[in-house]
């Protein structure tokens, strides 16, 4: 790891680092906010999933998750959202699909199949660097934006126990039935929509009535904020799919409606806070 | 006006709008935060200058301070740093000179003459115009960082009586007497270093010893707030100069020194929220 960049905010230290990432095949650029605390004890994390066209930096320059933060001593560590430093076809062309546009999966159409395996980075590769690395704790959790939504809700359900707490802000729902998770998820990983259905946060819920393999006590309540003005809530979003499959299921979830509030990091910053505190709360 | 766009946060809303300056001769583009307190009744209004290369969106985007302006019932007005759309020679060429870099003084020298008028601008026009058009009273506050610190400083210093209260992060202190001041001050004002002094907030301070025309009542207390790894402090920032002058002429100032904190917005963040409680204090 190469320490990039060393920052005060609110008492504890930004810090960000590339390393060469053995998943992902390219060197990789992350940030971790220490709070405070750090200094003289180990502190749980959330990892935070940034949305497309995102890196690093998003989260932490518009979030105003830090005062929250060194307040409740957690760790923050922030992604970047794709693998950078390849140059397949197209993988530059478009904001919602290649780089900047990972999706948190593991794609098996080459030439992607390389190198685009966000999934493992974010739930094995990371965290071990991290705990290896930081004066952090083994206590997860996960939240994100949008692609980064969806990215934190699979990551959850398809990890029991390795995470105390998700929640996410006007998450892609149910990429598998929305423009852009069917152009991700063709690119990625092919057109036999059957193999989709694991990196979709609605599927994965809808197949927990079936399987009926987990215990309850291993179902993390979903947490999630939803803008009602959000431009994207329609076409793209649709958590009352997720709601939906939620209360088939009987899986916990609690989607918040938020009046008047867009798709934008005005948005996370309004209630970020409140997200803090309930993932700090599980963290113990 | 023409409104650009409109975002809530907070329970307020984040207000962009353009209109045609006659201080500046061009089309001007601001910002506003209303807090949620504006929907009921009239707010006072901080106003806050930004630095060199920034617009009106660094600070709304990365400071953090709409949280506690929601609970203050405080107004945020943040201009842009110069006039937009000429094309003088070398104006766009340098971060530190032209565009972006307007350093909130009325310009002497010729072509800048004719357009750089951002003192008018943010003392005159703005306010003249925000308070026409928004639900806001007329009670006003100033604050800004780098350059738009020094601009905070000149307004208040110039102004007694026109602002309740005036703070700076890690301001330009000593204009007249370092590479970023001489520099923008040759190209305004020309070579003639006297007429520097009165956009210089060291020497504005320096005068009140001579003059001794300004009550005491009316000195407003300067509250600065400058990062110790400030990699800008000892060349440019000079606030050990500023903070001289005030001893020297029995005006009140408090500056604190922080240490660990740098020039970048997580800084300010760190200490937004107690500049936005003064200045509420103040504003009554």
């Amino acid at each position: 790891m190469e320490l990039l960049s060393s920052t005060k905010s609110f008492g504890g230290w930004l810090k960000r680092y590339k390393h060469e990432s053995l998943s992902v095949k390219s060197e990789m650029t992350f940030a971790i906010y220490l709070p405070p605390q750090a200094e003289t004890q180990k502190v749980p994390v959330l990892y935070w999933l940034s949305g497309l066209t995102c890196n690093d930096e998003n989260f932490t320059q518009k979030a105003g998750a830090f005062r929250k933060a060194a307040e409740l001593g957690l760790a923050i560590v922030c992604p970047d959202t794709s693998p950078r430093g390849t140059d397949y076809p197209h993988e530059h062309e478009s904001y919602d699909f290649g780089s900047a546009a990972g999706f948190y999966l593991n794609a098996t159409v080459e030439p992607y199949a390389n190198t685009y395996h966000m999934y493992d980075y974010v739930v094995q590769e990371l965290p071990h660097l991290v705990e290896a690395n930081f004066p952090v704790t083994d206590k997860r959790s996960i939240s994100g934006h949008s692609m980064g939504g969806h990215g934190a809700l699979i990551c959850a359900l398809k990890n029991p126990g390795k995470y105390q707490s998700v929640s996410a802000f006007a998450p892609i729902a149910n990429p598998t039935d929305c423009p852009w998770g069917e152009k991700a998820f063709t690119g990625y990983l092919g057109e036999d929509k059957a193999t989709w259905k694991e990196w979709d946060a609605t599927c994965l819920v809808e197949n927990l009535v079936e399987s009926q393999v987990e215990k309850a006590s291993e179902r993390l309540p979903l947490f999630i904020d939803q803008g009602e003005a959000d431009n994207f809530l329609t076409e793209q979003l649709k958590p009352e799919a997720l709601e939906a499959a939620c209360e088939k299921a009987g899986h916990p979830i609690t989607l918040r409606r938020q009046p008047g509030y867009d798709h934008s990091y005005f948005f996370i910053a309004s209630f970020i806070d409140e997200h803090l505190a309930f993932h700090s709360n599980a963290l113990g």
